[in-house]
């Protein structure tokens, strides 16, 4: 039996138990906000490179882990990998953001199999090997992958912005979303489950488009892709906790916790924790939701926030985290104070 | 006593009668969808002139009742008149959307007075009593303007899209921000109790910007300058229905509908009726909520969600409408189409 000091407080927390204080990690935490990751990152030519690199990849993920006392480490990678490896053309424009070459005005969508974009991913599981190797065995290492329907509306659209052109395609081509959405839910669920293989202790899976779909939708390009991702990782044989993060879901936000199999509810930003508390599952684990603003603001607005935060969650098993991705205008010095506080909130 | 026939089936709706069909505006019925209108727009040079002619502003009102038979005109406005009449310089860039002098960065934030700004809108209360001597009797009219912390986002940002700098002014510089909501309720209420005094039935809040917030934002940025507005416009003497648009405010809905004494609740595309329902007092009307991108996609999966949304609100008082602004590729046959379900639905 494991050293009780070697298990993370975050697989505690993950296996229903109420830990306090609250284990904590932040979304995005290896970043622009830090300036060591800025100078690592101009070591590659582009963002992708970056990723698929295991030495710059692992290097990022340890940056955090040496500033800040942090529970868990997550895997430096970004969730378009996956249209990547399946062929679709991606890159990066700096300070905009993601662009692919969009499938929306293309008659025929063609895609590589899963099978040859899990073999273009092997630079990932290869990181995530090297950080294993290189963190504390009771700092919980999580994988991750985008959302079916998330990494859908990039692939649809082409970027980020408003997700009307992907909610259209999805009324006049339904055959073809699905089909996309299955290549999706197979080819993240075996990279998923490579990770797992590689030495992430759990996985979260960056629903980060919930918003903005009406019930039948949401049922069709969320709730059911999901619900299957999950299912074909227990297939698969992955044991792991899986965090579901439905940004923006609202009132959907029930559904999604007690239909797709997830073990954990990432709570955003403007939801409520009694809210998620009421619409999850009895006792399942909540992780969030500091507003990220309150990580550039800092000082007594940000102290303030992270208490009330630790508060409202108390009820039950919580990870304390932000409720969407720290951004590159937060400072590290906040990113200390908040970490002491919530350290210090036992 | 008013004819019932004269009487709106709107204004019956709104005063808490379930009406069959469902009284039916569309959100932007005027506007760039209608090939009439976009000939129109181009007599004026700026969006704000043609906003502040009242022979162009009455003209696109009533473009679209002569196409379709709805029960409601909405005054031909923007939610930035408000700022551009307090004095902050606001321009429209076609196909992008608004641009103002955004108040970040700007150390000390002045404007102009309510009266003056009232002043300022005078052609708009023309328009309103022109349109108001042109439509039938059996047509409600209603006046809008925007929520305060959603005039104050742009105001903050000079723009739209996220809303991340908006949030931090409002923990960083807090009784500015406060005051700037009081200006805004203040000549908010004077505003649309002008529209009301010009002719207006009912009235409609644009809270466009209600999502993203954390509860505590949300009560201090939504809940308490709306309820400011509504009391202001009742101590003002307007009797009107009072429609609040709280676009995105997912979890805190029910909050929203409770607390700022509006008469109805318009309802956004991802919301589901049932949840409104459940959340709203007894009885409130409830108004939606139609994906807009039905109305570009057309044909059959149009007609299956026209018959969706009457179906799911049947159970109360139903206004029927979109669950956001139509979009200026929708076509004015599908508008047609969507109509005709709707007053077929008896």
């Amino acid at each position: 039996m494991a050293d009780p000091k070697d298990v993370s407080v975050l697989l505690r927390a993950l296996n229903g138990e109420r830990v306090d204080p609250p284990p904590i990690w932040i979304m995005r935490q290896a970043g622009r906000y830090l300036p060591e990751y800025r100078e690592l990152r101009g070591r590659a030519k582009s963002f992708l490179d970056f990723c698929y690199s295991p030495a710059l990849a692992t290097e990022a993920v340890l940056q955090p882990l040496r500033r800040f006392p942090l529970d868990a480490a997550i895997l430096f990678s970004d969730i378009l990998v996956i249209p990547d490896a399946l062929g679709q053309k991606v890159w990066f424009v700096e300070g905009e953001g993601p662009r692919l070459e969009p499938l929306i005005g293309q008659e025929r969508w063609v895609f590589g199999d899963t099978e040859k974009a899990i073999q273009r991913l092997s630079p990932v599981y290869e990181a995530m090997q090297r950080i294993r190797g290189q963190i504390a065995k009771d700092v919980a290492l999580i994988g991750f992958a985008g959302g079916p329907w998330t990494v859908a509306t990039y692939m649809l659209q082409g970027r980020g912005g408003d997700k009307d052109d992907a909610r259209r395609t999805a009324y006049l081509r339904p055959s073809e979303i699905d089909a996309l959405l299955s290549l999706l839910v197979e080819t993240t669920a075996r990279h998923v489950a490579a990770q797992v293989k590689a030495g992430a202790d759990c996985v979260q899976i960056f629903e980060s488009w919930a918003e903005g779909l009406p019930l039948a939708l949401f049922e069709r390009l969320i709730l059911k892709p999901t619900a299957a991702l999950v299912s074909r990782l227990r297939a698969l044989g992955v044991t792991a906790p899986i965090i579901g993060f439905p940004r923006g879901a609202g009132a959907h936000m029930g559904r999604y916790a007690r239909e797709t199999g997830i073990t954990a509810l990432g709570v955003d930003t403007q939801t409520p924790a009694a809210f998620a508390r009421e619409q999850a599952p009895a006792n399942m684990p909540l992780q969030g939701n500091l507003d990220p603003q309150l990580v550039v603001a800092g000082g007594e607005v940000l102290e303030q926030g992270v208490r009330h935060v630790l508060d409202v969650f108390r009820n039950g098993p919580h990870i304390f985290n932000l409720g969407h991705g720290i951004t590159p205008d937060a400072t590290p010095e906040n990113v200390s104070a908040l970490v002491r506080i919530v350290k210090g909130a036992a």
